[in-house]
């Protein structure tokens, strides 16, 4: 069936939740219907929310005669295809608001949105027996949608108009394509990304879980965790420390008025949580480190010979997100940002740019990222400071990304309220974009804090100042590299790094010596002793994605060594000394 | 002189705020006076508290006909002395309200004070030609009183009655010892622990500051600080995983439930900051990390072979102070707990409390500290449980003391609202006590939040928690080690370790040489390149407390040596090699 390629794939989904509708219309008498307003409406207001085209897909909210279950899936879509091979008109009519309280009078739902329409006549679309409020645009003809470029893919419940206090529907969720073959290939992508789900592989890799009773999108770090969090931690320290950086840590609340100084109060309020009362003063817990770090820089004189100076914290910060955007480690309440500010003289800003952005793709690409998107973020509506400082800013990191040659895209308005910036989204092995390092050019903070150096005339000088974090943020770092590795993370980065597995009693007593060996080498290892058999420890240990398995069986024993397995892969019999080296050499490779 | 040793040293202290206050009467005729209430009122009640028996000390608060400057203090020490030694009496005396009101007609702070008593009757004092309103008691006599045993320390201002809408009033301190001797003991004392005071020396070694516009009670770590905060924070890493401790990472809030799950929000609520409001639901910022840690306990059923389980934490948590008692980083009002949880069997329960304190000692001997006292602190007013699992706890922490011999105090009270403990106070090299290792046995919160382990017959058992911080506060630790050393921390715990001095330009080159063979050994170091001469260069490096200093010049450019510095001490010429193996030894030997 030949598609018109110039049919909006958002309106060909649109159309669908109509002809899904349609469907159980006709499989299920009686069902009362959530909504069909217009897509505008949809997609930028969440008032009718009951019946969307959604990214990649479509639902729509029914009350329906009796409960679905996902069998009932496919005689659904079954339906869907008969309506749409119909080739069925969607025809706009204009209704006067009494004729279509008329229409929908067995539609209480409709009839509870029609009562608060103000228009005289009302926008519907009809296709065949099946008739919406709906403000379009839809597709002219059912023609226009390929009957194998849809799928329906899960039944889930949904409270009307999205408050407890209503009835809860059944919301019946799809995916829509203009070809079979864009459809097949996104669901196989699906899959592997659900396989790479960070959420998941958390839990099963044991290394964090959320609590219900501690509070959504506030990670508990578990022991496996901690220690990935450690080792990109104590790398970064490493990293930064060799490149003249000074650590330093600060309170994670401050008074309210050091926030009204910063301009964080006005401008980035709304990211912000309730003020803490102490002693009469209010306290807020703090959204980014930046005004602590200016406090520190403002202890001493500062000289011109300083400059540049450079404070690195691993600093949490808590910042306001609404609880449906909250995605496991990707998308928290509270998380550790690779923070640092660099000030520097005028005459120094782009050299330090240069090295910072060097700097970054360096750290992204140890741990395993070399491809990125990289955006040039300009002024927002909401901004603290000058046009000519904002103008100034921006020019230079133009200046940089051209000098070394870099692609970008332009992310108009997407600056912070204080400067413009440079963000790196890092691609992943499926190609997906994760957003980590950014840099950020600030005139605006200096001058609030009225800070200062005395430059080589002995006059006092404004210092620039740069925000700046690479990784971004250790949660979603972590998330992002479980789901580029699908668990399986390189061997430096693994939690555990090798489980010795004896074979029986009596060969527990080498694998100890093994383990004292692999200490001396400063590997990670677990002793696996459990009353088990070798092949469960050997497919948990595939399932908990441990780099390494060491059986050490009766022939182990005698040649002192071990048998490895990587990968889920045999690599046979290898002498202990001979595993020790290789896997020093690994790890210091940073493999 | 004799002096009647049954005299309390209060009531001397006391009585001198009246010879101090006749002295001032007698040099600064027109003076008008603070106050001179009852020795009781004064301690227990900040009402009148403008003239006081402090500790070591008294006061007197005077509005004076002139300034006065610590010039001044000597004449009226000497006049203090000849009223002493004219040995007057202390007569009390009943006076009229009426008559009182004629004898400080000119003292319009007494009037104010006189004005707001509800009694017929007014105690007085009189002294000569001195009588003020006071309860007492006072020495019979001022030949009770040793002339030589007191003497004036310094001039304050202060608010009458400690309001800012008051005059400011002059304050004249004085310290008071039965002995002349106890007197100069006491001033080297003070002298001695004022060059120890940590909070001069963190802002001379640029450890760490305070910001007004930040908060009170709330650090700022700067790069050295922040070195040494992970110098003690990488030891207590390796040492606690060597004992198989899990680390983990909790946040900084979590939801209100949780801490009423627990029992903090019933019965530690004073020392909680005020809710922070997320989503329509309150959260608190935390006081301490413990439900967080039972949150992970709980993410998985536990057997009897994991325990005991030790989770590990360095947890910033923030707890109310007043302002009034918050003392550089010994008392803040946020500060990272070297926090861990151990649950058990209640077999093993001795056995982890024996090893707990063996492994407490062992890590504050590391850091130098050998002298503790012990305390047993019992139940408080406010618990949770039963006083059987009180019983039971305190009995099982008295048991293990006894077992190791060791001496100590009961704390009646002490606890914790959930457990008893054992809190140990190191002393320091002037023999001042600082509570740090706290190890408290808790009944309680495993039955709150449920808390099971499979035991071995099979069924379902309460484990017990034990709650142990070590070190205490990484903050107020830091604090005790700065007083204890008087800033020259031993060498694994300098911030910077040795600094490299050349001599004059030729020398830059192999002094740079020099630091890349410190770099190879690890040890921290600073280049001193500044166009200063080597003398202030050295006496800086002293200042700073830095361990070694190295100079280079020709003579050790010639025989690759360096001519050694250490605490204050010229050591003379050193090949690099030996001195970069002494070091690396010392360093390894936690020296």
């Amino acid at each position: 069936m030949k598609i018109s390629n110039g049919v909006n794939i958002e309106t060909i989904r649109h159309s669908l939740t109509h002809i899904l509708a349609y469907a159980v219309q006709e499989l299920y008498p009686g069902t009362k219907f959530g909504i069909g307003p217009a897509v505008e409406e949809l997609r930028f207001s969440s008032r009718f929310a009951n019946a969307r085209a959604i990214e990649n897909g479509f639902y729509y909210d029914f009350d329906l005669p009796r409960a679905l279950t996902p069998e009932d899936l496919p005689e659904i879509e079954k339906k869907m295809r008969e309506i749409i091979k119909k080739n069925l008109e969607f025809r706009i009519k204009n209704v006067e608001i009494n004729e279509v309280k008329k229409i929908f009078k067995d539609q209480p739902y409709k009839l509870e949105l029609i009562d608060e329409l103000k228009e005289k006549k009302v926008k519907c679309y009809e296709t065949g027996k099946f008739i919406d409020l709906c403000k379009g645009p839809h597709v002219k003809s059912t023609k226009e949608i390929n009957p194998d470029g849809f799928c329906l893919t899960k039944i889930a419940g949904a409270y009307w108009r999205g408050s407890e206090r209503n009835p809860m529907l059944t919301r019946i969720y799809g995916i829509a394509f203009k070809t079979k073959k864009e459809l097949l290939n996104f669901l196989k992508a699906k899959a592997e990304a659900e396989k790479r789900d960070h959420r998941l592989l958390g839990q099963k890799l044991e290394l964090f879980s959320f609590d219900e009773e501690v509070g959504a999108g506030l990670p508990l770090w578990h022991s496996k965790g901690t220690i990935l969090r450690k080792i990109i931690e104590d790398y970064l320290y490493k990293e930064l420390t060799s490149q003249g950086y000074q650590w330093i840590i600060s309170p994670h609340i401050g008074k309210l008025d050091l926030w009204k100084t910063s301009g964080h109060w006005e401008l980035y309020r709304e990211n912000m949580y309730s003020p803490i009362k102490i002693d009469e003063e209010e306290y807020m817990l703090k959204p980014m480190n930046c005004p602590f770090h200016v406090k520190i820089y403002k202890t001493k004189i500062r000289s011109y010979k300083e400059l540049p100076i450079k404070y690195a914290e691993l600093g949490t910060v808590y910042r306001y997100e609404k609880s449906g955007v909250l995605h496991g480690l990707i998308r928290v309440r509270g998380f550790t940002q690779d923070d640092a500010h660099i000030w520097c003289t005028p005459e120094q800003l782009s050299t330090e740019l240069t090295k910072l952005l060097k700097h970054g793709f360096k750290i992204l690409k140890t741990f395993g990222f070399k491809d990125y998107d990289i955006y040039l973020s300009t002024r927002p509506e909401k901004y603290a400071g000058t046009l000519k400082g904002w103008e100034k800013a921006t020019n230079v990191l133009k200046y940089v990304l051209e000098k070394l040659k870099l692609k970008y895209q332009i992310d108009p308005g997407g600056g912070v309220f204080y400067g413009p910036k440079i963000d790196i989204k890092i691609k992943d092995s499926l190609g997906r974009p994760w957003q980590c390092t950014t840099i950020q050019v600030d005139f605006n903070l200096p001058e609030k804090f009225n800070m200062n150096y005395i430059a080589k005339s002995g006059r006092k000088q404004r210092p620039i100042m740069i925000h700046r974090a690479l990784i971004g943020s250790v949660e979603r770092f972590v998330g992002v590299l479980l789901e580029n590795y699908a668990g399986a993370l390189p061997l430096w980065l693994s939690p555990i790094q090798v489980w010795i597995i004896p074979v029986g009693t009596r060969h527990k007593k080498y694998a100890k010596e093994v383990t004292k060996k692999l200490s001396d080498s400063e590997a990670r290892w677990e002793l696996k002793n459990e009353n088990e058999t070798v092949s469960k420890k050997i497919r948990e240990g595939e399932l908990q994605k441990i780099p390494y398995l060491l059986v050490v069986g009766d022939k182990e024993l005698k040649a002192k060594s071990v048998r490895v397995r990587s990968k889920n892969k045999d690599l046979g019999p290898m002498s202990l000394t001979k595993f020790i080296k290789k896997i020093k050499l690994e790890i210091g490779n940073k493999k």
